[in-house]
């Protein structure tokens, strides 16, 4: 599954298309491609009706709204950070899936913030002018900051609406993402975890496939659903093979314009990193989760974003470990690099962005292991660390802020941090003492930092002691705290609190240090940008970066080792691979699925596979079809998509998708969830 | 879980016994301890009964004999390694459990060797003698080697038994074990995996604990049951509160006299390293045993040892990363380089071991990351390793070989390599192209040895193609080439053979350098050692080598957090944990002890805790009380037993054993297993 979560990496770049490559600006669309290959030509009421009818999840997915009474459809793996929040011992939406039989039924998510993208402004001449010839580094990245957040202030001042300046084409471009937020989101509909997620991590990233991995919620407005004008007509049909399909949805980051030192880079040293830390908070969760069945509600979420990085990465990274992907990366860039140095004027401009870029990955690497050790994972942590730097950095004038920290941002930040999600001693005493023995493995026993952090005691004992001494966990005492300013941080003995003291001026140095090696990767990286530009001819679009974009596929199968393997799935085959298993976890079917065979068309499709080229972050994207209807809905890639990080290749890639028909039919039949479905349908 | 698993170590020194603390040699008792502390005085006669029915398992584990028929007792997760190669798919031993109701009945192990202890003969003065003045380390290693493979052949041709010289004190002396070896082995009875390991990893290291950890198999000489004079007779009452009780078995490695720059290269390197290691494999194996029930019993056995790893290790890390512990261990350091310093004649002799030790260990720290990086765990790449090896070693005269390979090693090192356990392909390649991926990592892709191993193919084809291809899963050509000579292998176009041969040369570097290191680190342990004896008085016992030890405690419970542990359990604590977790794995009971409830006498007691000092390979060791009586059986220790590695303390560190009265009870009850009884209780 293709939940983004976001980690540390650098470049945005010009992508020339080929195949059904390309995640494609809205205000940029790629009509010639789209004529000459598909002979279709989008109107501007279509591309505004998709825009608008698109979602995004800030907890990291996307979705679209289905209903002009506000209804959304996601991902369950998009909407489990909400159902995680919200279930308790005794009510667990994860395991039991939830369906609001009338709309007084549904159920507040505490921290969800949706956002629906309304207009694109291009403002790269102005964030451009305000870095000047001789700036160093640091300057020019500093003038940047500036000057965005102050554009973000005022558009928020004039619109209401939230505002956010995307850099795009890695710094060659800079455009302007109004939103219309939605924070108060309900819960309507969603099914049991092993259904949604069925075949689990054996089947994560794979296909053929069978999972009914879709939630529904509801956005609300002055406490009424919200009236919505774009929203997706579903097609009874859906998706058959052949047919010319989008993908409209918030691919989370993509690297594939990356110069080869730079991947080796993420080969090397980056990716296995990640890798080392997500195999061991996998294996922390999982025997913690063993431990009893609480335990294991409580962990759930968690674990299952930590296995599917895992696997994601192990993916990705064996991509970069075979030799032919890296000699295409090679081959291309030697051929750029090539017409640069034999053209004159383009050697002058552009022939030292390479270098560059290598010295700016050496900088970089040279921090890796203390970010690392650093990057403390838990909440209560985390929440410490924000209300520590908010009190440092509201002080400051908006355009010296960092930007989490603009005005323009402020309202977003507050939600996640004066959140009602539960937070449980335990599992946050664990992972911070894990985190702590992290830190002190990768720095030394005797490093400043960690002897400070852990006040000559074992990891275990400081964390437990900071957790259960913190008062942080009560929401009113942390809003207190953080709206409290500076003064109320400093007087503040909280014990968690005083542990992100120790840490964060550190940690201010090594994201000014970052933010100053990200600012010369740009700045190379544009020259590259321009030199392909001025090299290749036809449509280009830039590398993700969790905004929102249109990509193109086609309903298609694919041979595996010489054998077929279909486009579409269906209810029969789902029953057919629980029972290859003895129905046992994770092809375990919950009960309402045993139930419900026999009431069930077991032809009808459940899962099906096209080219579209997507990322994590584009789960929960809808499908449409050329007369915008809603066929589908993506939720994961298969293993050979997981290499479209750096490179697209649909001769075996294939985004994965649930199709419209087996969404109605399990709603129908297995759920009786009338009123959802005479919803989407009527 | 104790089961030992051999890793990179090096230090055994002369320890001084506080408390319960030691791992004495059956040649060396702690006479005076055990007449001071419990008035009691072991003769000749019962100190020959105990190391003569005590049995080494070579898979890594003690056992003992417990009829004059050849039956032996063991824990399950000892003999864990026959049953699993003697299963199939149609028959699985781990998961269903065996009893052998007649010995026609009996299962024969496939490579399963037990070593008997008979004789103990100092041969210090001649290993010493070797060594001359003025050698360096090299030639000194060489020299000991030398007269050490000597001594073994010598012995080996004079009484036929198995001769091993093991280096005790760190090298200050050497003593010659004689052992008896037996090698048709057979299974008698087994329980069900989940009995066995009720509790799974969540239970594991812990307590209270309620596990059925035991397995019997039969010692057969010439197709019968072997005649055994020495065997424990099984006591009905077993253990009770405040018993004075022996643990006779094989303590793998301890490391209690470590310098402290030897114990935080530990803690910052090795340590760090082989738990990323054993994380790694753990969810590798986790992930490929979720996808069927058939890859779930094929793994079985490597990921039971993996998890129990990464679980001692955490515990030991923790330890480490605890500074009370380490102010403990640099106060004893402190104080014995002050009484060195002290005494000018002392200072001359021993004075410079400590930085002797330090320049030895940062030279081993020097290639961890390359040794960890070329060590290859799966079956087929290490048969080719031992075969590659093999043609070369056998060319030269025994005292120059390395030590398996010499004449006294070579009958074991064949029954290992010629065994007839079953290989599975899919495994095979998932775990080496795992470990070229990891080599390519932690050396980088363009390394000459990862080039020129993975032939510019990606780890997966890589791997794949030396599986596919090899045929050493073939016992025959297997032995065919091994027994071939340095002429067959090099002839040998084998794919597995090949890439072995493309690692052997820098293996063979890596390992002559480590022995050179370990030398040093001999002779300077050697200094520290003889100053300890000389400052302090009393009995010692070196640190532990996989051979026999006796080890002395007491039955007694402790108080943790306030709460009183009591110091044994009972099958009602057995069903009512099975309940609390509504019998779900891993807490899930087998049939037969569910339907064995009503039968059952509830208040037989089923594990209990004791003082005795133990370590992984102590796992299946007998517990005895004064009249020689098998009162139960150790597997495991709680969670503070687990820095014993390097530091003992019972305050609430405790040794985990198996009840002799629940093991009868089970049998009887559970079982049926009348046969086993009666020859028990006879």
């Amino acid at each position: 599954m293709r939940k983004w979560i976001a980690l540390i990496a650098l470049a945005f770049i010009a992508l020339p298309a080929v195949a059904d490559e390309g995640m494609w600006l809205f205000n940029r669309p790629p009509r010639q491609l789209l004529k000459e290959r598909y002979g279709f030509e989008p109107s501007r009421q279509w591309l505004e009706h998709l825009q608008k009818a698109s979602v995004r999840f800030n907890s990291g997915g996307s979705g679209s709204f289905v209903s002009g009474d506000g209804l959304i459809i996601t991902n369950h793996h998009v909407g489990l950070d909400c159902l995680q929040k919200i279930s308790t011992p005794e009510h667990d939406y994860v395991k039991s899936g939830f369906h609001a039989k009338s709309r007084s039924d549904e159920v507040k998510c505490v921290d969800l913030e949706l956002n629906v993208l309304m207009s694109i402004e291009d403002v790269t001449a102005r964030v451009q002018g305000a870095v000047q010839p001789g700036m160093n580094a640091g300057e020019a990245q500093r003038a940047r900051r500036a000057v965005i957040n102050t554009i973000e202030k005022e558009s928020l001042d004039r619109t209401g609406l939230r505002s956010d300046v995307v850099t795009l084409y890695q710094g060659a471009e800079y455009h302007l993402y109004r939103y219309k937020k939605y924070t108060d989101v309900r819960l309507v509909f969603a099914p049991e975890v092993s259904i949604a997620f069925f075949g689990g991590d054996p089947d994560n990233f794979e296909y053929p496939r069978y999972d009914l991995d879709v939630t529904f919620f509801r956005a609300y407005e002055n406490g009424k659903p919200a009236r919505i004008e774009h929203f997706l007509k579903w097609s009874a049909a859906g998706a058959k093979e052949g047919d010319l399909v989008f993908v409209t949805g918030h691919p989370g980051r993509t690297n594939r314009l990356n110069t080869v030192t730079h991947l080796e880079y993420f080969r090397d040293m980056l990716y296995p990193a990640n890798l080392e830390r997500f195999r061991r908070k996998e294996v922390l969760l999982q025997t913690y989760s063993e431990r009893s069945r609480e335990n294991e509600r409580r962990a759930h979420d968690d674990l299952f974003s930590y296995k599917n990085s895992r696997k994601a990465f192990v993916g990705r990274l064996a991509g970069l470990q075979d030799p032919a992907v890296m000699a295409i990366k090679r081959a291309d860039e030697k051929r750029l690099r090539d017409a640069v140095m034999a053209d004159e004027a383009m050697r002058a401009r552009y022939g030292d962005a390479w270098e560059t870029v290598d010295a700016a990955i050496n900088e970089s690497a040279s921090t890796l292991r203390e970010r690392m050790a650093l990057s403390l994972s838990g909440r209560l942590f985390n929440t410490a660390l924000t209300i520590v730097r908010m009190g440092e950095e509201l002080q400051k004038p908006n355009a010296e802020r960092l930007p989490e920290f603009s005005e323009a941002a402020l309202e977003s930040l507050r939600q996640q941090l004066y959140s009602e999600a539960p937070v449980y001693d335990d599992l946050e005493t664990l992972m911070l003492a894990d985190d702590l023995s992290y830190m002190m493995e990768k720095l030394g026993a005797e490093h400043d930092l960690v002897r400070r952090v852990t006040g000559g005691k074992s990891p275990r004992e400081a964390a437990g002691e900071a957790v259960r001494g913190t008062k942080l966990k009560d929401v009113a005492f942390r809003r207190q705290l953080g709206e409290g300013g500076k003064a109320a941080v400093d007087a503040s003995t909280d014990p968690m609190i005083a542990l992100a003291k120790v840490l964060e001026p550190r940690l201010r140095e090594l994201r000014r240090h970052s933010d100053e090696v990200g600012e010369r990767l740009r700045q190379a990286y544009g020259k590259i940008a321009n030199a392909r530009f001025r090299t290749q001819s036809g449509e280009n679009y830039p590398d993700a970066t969790f905004t929102l974009r249109l990509s193109i596929g086609t309903v298609k199968g694919y041979e595996e080792n010489g054998t077929a393997v279909p486009p579409q799935t269906d209810f029969a085959g789902l029953y057919d691979r629980a029972a290859d298993h003895d129905n046992e976890p994770p092809f375990d079917l919950p009960k309402s699925w045993l139930d419900a065979k026999a009431r069930l068309d077991l032809r009808t499709p459940f899962n099906f596979v096209s080219t579209n080229d997507i990322i994590g972050g584009n789960s929960g994207s809808p499908v449409v079809n050329r007369d915008g209807e809603f066929v589908g809905i993506v939720f994961d890639s298969n293993l050979y998509g997981l290499p479209w990080d750096y490179h697209f290749d649909d001769r075996l890639g294939r985004a994965v998708s649930v199709h419209s028909q087996g969404i109605l039919e399990a709603l129908r039949k297995v759920y009786g969830a009338a009123n959802v479905v005479n919803e989407l349908t009527k």
